[in-house]
């Protein structure tokens, strides 16, 4: 079968390799979409990301869906020609983490496209079945790859507790923030605020679910939003965009008693934040590591058109120009939000 | 000043009373808007409501909006001309319950039209000035009156920690049902289910929200909603028809795991419950009392146009003819789901 | 090896049956001790309990720790020698209830000693080896077995979000009314309450942490702990003891804004309650299912010497007085609280 | 009356100042005994703590008891002649927070001893009666003035969410970190670790609930703790020590999916930490701020003998001597824990 392999650094070629033979438990999946993620482009330019080096040859791609080709003989929930979304982090089921229903932070996980993760961007992947969430026909191919970024904008939302009517603002407007706006939006959040620096993610964020889209270059967002608050801040703030200032920002915008969810994958090794203000104001502060059994659920947004994921994708390509597409994620240019490969 | 006045069972007049004085932290509201509640309406037929009996003469009427027409001398978060939403039931801020945020458990409470709380169906009433809550001018009187209703509907949505995509019953499709629902939908529930047996209610709760709204006088509900999930069941169930038989529907067609809120008054004093049942489910059964703190979020809720409270009001009267409006909800004839007195 | 087998109502026998072999994820266990649950002499007494009945020849018992014998190619985390006390409900760890970490509302449990789940009053018992969690030595076998118990009461109090110093009451001081008691007291609750009936247990009760133990066939429970608390009720309830009137008294001794646990296996079909009263002071009421990973929290408890397990056991049988074991149980003559049965 | 006035850095003098007059809702407290807090040498030292400047003269202390002297007219929950622990934080009870039940971040909170409030250091103090908590006969007044940094380990054990048999660090036995370890200790946390410099502080956390007490002068604390819990860390984290570097001690010793609360002052302006590898572990993180109706609480915790107040106070002194009381706080010599000035 075909598939786009890392060979080094920015040695990404299709080639022909072993279609892969499934265990009892797992399911074959012919790929349909494969969306391509930051981190996949930082390992097509690095060949690594952070502490994590790419064992070359590798298959790249996580965010995907497919149609189940085979499945082994311990499957029971799911059949040959279903249509179904993968959640590509595999735990391992047996752990105190996964044990509890906290498997986001199970120590044995095995991420897709990263080793020695078997990746997406290929005619087909072999993986447990019990990560295969069946979507409806009425969601589309790149509509069902896009649920893995969903996802973890609809377990940002979770943790953050949102009420009803609560004031949000999400920092950073990427695929991710741009996904955490529009869950906060569809999930009952009052006055939200939105920051970024490139414009069409400015516009994109009014479009979905941003009652004030702050241009981040040219305007200091804490300022904005406190003058836009009366100085009180807002109740709920979602850091997604990944950058050294935006958790201090998040905690200067925040009104007392309020919660902090940092989502962003910083690039810094520390950074600096003031801890005293925020103490006196009592703040709650989560990470949010991936999802935890949040497909299903952001399956059903999509369904109901609660959200758009598919707009997200602004440039599609077959597998063949799959370089292309990743030349084309180095730099944002051409208003890229996120790009796509499709079979 | 004029007011609507219940001088026995059924004998309600409206008379000329005396305008009421403040205290130093009270505000005088010239009211604009009363939607009439059930509870208004047991008053007028009964004298009473369960062992709360009404002391006559008696004003009646807590779901109201009005403008601030003065303010006692150590009120500073409000001011003459402004148009609020008030609160109806005066918590003693000095209590255990009132120190720890749960003020609507607070045994000390004053609720309007309740004896010996003063009722709003009258020109003028005077409140203290912490329930006055700001609405803005896009509001309209009418809906300002709603904001107390809804309320209750944002209080049991937040009881159920609704998580998004979640499937939701609510079991009786009244004013309080139709808002739960109206909530509960615009805060990212999943798929949702209605009951009711009055078909106005039904085809409402249609277009309020429900994708599936079952006639519970010819279907069985329950039956029905196990059905619809594969026996599964629904992940939380809101109880707002206050019927006998609607708590045990609710344990029955809950997902394990779920959560349960009861909002409707029932109207027998024990209801019988098969309790093995839901402890081999495990469920989390909530009860709703009133609201605490939900007046900003259900203002914001209107303003955004996130719920629609206004059609929920079938029916308008002047003062002049509240009789001709409670005479009018003593059946629920004409379709009427809500009636108001507007002045 | 030798079994104690159930061939029909009160018909229980030792005999000779085939030693259990193990699969690849499992673990063979050699029985050190078995505490004898209520559940079990419902079997014995009647041949089922509630809808399951009993498929002859069942082996009895769940409530067990032993020695591991031999485990599977796949077991990974214990080893033979090691001394573990096991989860008797095994979860199927593929439903949604279990990915979500409540595996303890899992639909496809199988329950030692329940058919088609094996028992433990045996010499030898396969069990999947997740479900076994080592103890160290200074923990005696039979207080390992009282692990399974304990558990309960510590899934009760955690359950009931328990907050330094809160008051407590617990209805029933059968052995989970009693350890929940001591779960409670050592978990940081202030003044409690223990009711029961019979005088033995109403004595444990005191030694265990109660203050005020009610002996509740002579003194009306509800007007005594009112009275106690100037009418104010404790904070959180738990009902333990599986009676028709004690639903109702744990919502009449509830603070308003208390939380209410129920534990205790109800005998009647339905149960009435109260909920109207229940409304006004918004409880929170949960059933208790079982545990859910609450074994490792138990070890730590008694090997900290924070409970005391082992008093519990006032009766000790070898396996060939099994039978002599369940007639006692048959009633609660000589004071007994649990018996055992100890290889 | 007499009163310890602050004059300027380091000029306090014990002078005669006008007995204090109550208001309506006020009452006047005989004060009995005051800790001395670590902000009260600050001011003392450096006439500031951070940006808070003490407006001379100023009245310090703010950790009293006392014996209601008098009440004004409209209180009703206390009478003179009661002995009362007093809550020196007076919010203002109307503002959002307040109403929520989140008075500790409530934005118009009037501090004992801290410019404009009143101090406790003199023989009277009048101070608003719904903050005065009465303590049984049981209770010393040394104890009762101690109820205030218990408080604070109170409200810190709440915030973490702590289930029996949980793990946990506390990092800084100064006074509240080791009522933070008393309070865990006595709420059913497992295995407990304590870090610390001074010796005196390392031998107290064994005494008080510490099964490891590390000196992390000497062994690099972090290394120590991942060592015992062989890699995992701990469930819960205290950082009551106010240090630069243990904050990052706190992310770095904690288990994935564990809990961390900043309690300690922290001395920079800003602190560096490491997000990355927080969010792979999806921490939570919350700040405690002061306490929020901890009080009955703690004078449950402190009347049961659950916690140990008394000895923590190693030096006492009457008001003649306050200034040798602050001189020898000023560094921490003479295994001094805390000091408290007695009538």
């Amino acid at each position: 079968m075909k598939a786009a392999v890392l060979y080094g650094v920015k040695d990404l070629r299709v080639a022909e390799v072993d279609k892969p033979r499934i265990g009892p438990a797992q399911a074959l999946i012919r790929v349909e979409s494969v969306g391509i993620c930051g981190s996949d482009v930082h390992f097509y330019r690095d060949g690594r990301i952070g502490d994590v080096v790419a064992r070359e040859p590798q298959v790249l791609g996580h965010e995907f869906a497919g149609i189940v080709e085979e499945v082994g003989p311990d499957v029971a929930t799911i059949e040959p020609g279903m249509r179904v979304a993968v959640e590509p982090s595999f735990s391992c089921g047996e752990c105190e983490f996964c044990n509890t229903g906290r498997y986001n932070v199970c120590p044995n996980q095995i991420f897709c496209g990263m080793p020695p993760g078997p990746g997406a961007l290929a005619e087909y992947i072999a993986v447990p079945a019990r990560f295969c969430f069946p979507v409806p026909d009425s969601v589309s191919p790149l509509e069902a790859a896009m649920i893995e970024p969903l996802a973890v904008g609809v377990h940002a939302v979770e943790l953050s507790g949102l009420r009803p009517g609560d004031t949000v603002a999400v920092l950073g407007q990427g695929p991710i923030g741009i996904l955490t706006t529009q869950v906060a939006r569809t999930c009952g959040a009052g006055r939200m605020f939105a920051t970024e620096i490139i414009p069409e993610r400015i516009e994109a964020a009014k479009r979905h679910g941003a009652d004030v889209a702050i241009d981040a270059g040219t305007t200091d967002p804490v300022q904005a939003i406190l003058d836009a608050t009366d100085g009180r801040g807002v109740d709920i703030t979602f850091e997604a965009a990944g950058a050294v200032e935006t958790p201090q920002q998040a905690l200067d915008i925040t009104a007392p008693g309020g919660r902090i969810v940092l989502i962003g994958i910083c690039p810094a090794e520390v950074v600096p934040l003031n801890l005293t203000a925020a103490r006196r104001k009592e703040f709650v502060m989560k990470w949010c590591r991936r999802f935890c059994h949040d497909f299903p659920r952001s399956i059903v947004l999509v369904e109901r058109r609660a959200v758009d994921v598919a707009s997200l994708v602004t440039h599609r390509f077959p597998l063949d120009k799959v370089v292309e597409a990743f030349e084309l994620l180095l730099d944002y240019r051409d208003g890229v939000m996120k790009a796509s490969v499709d079979f």
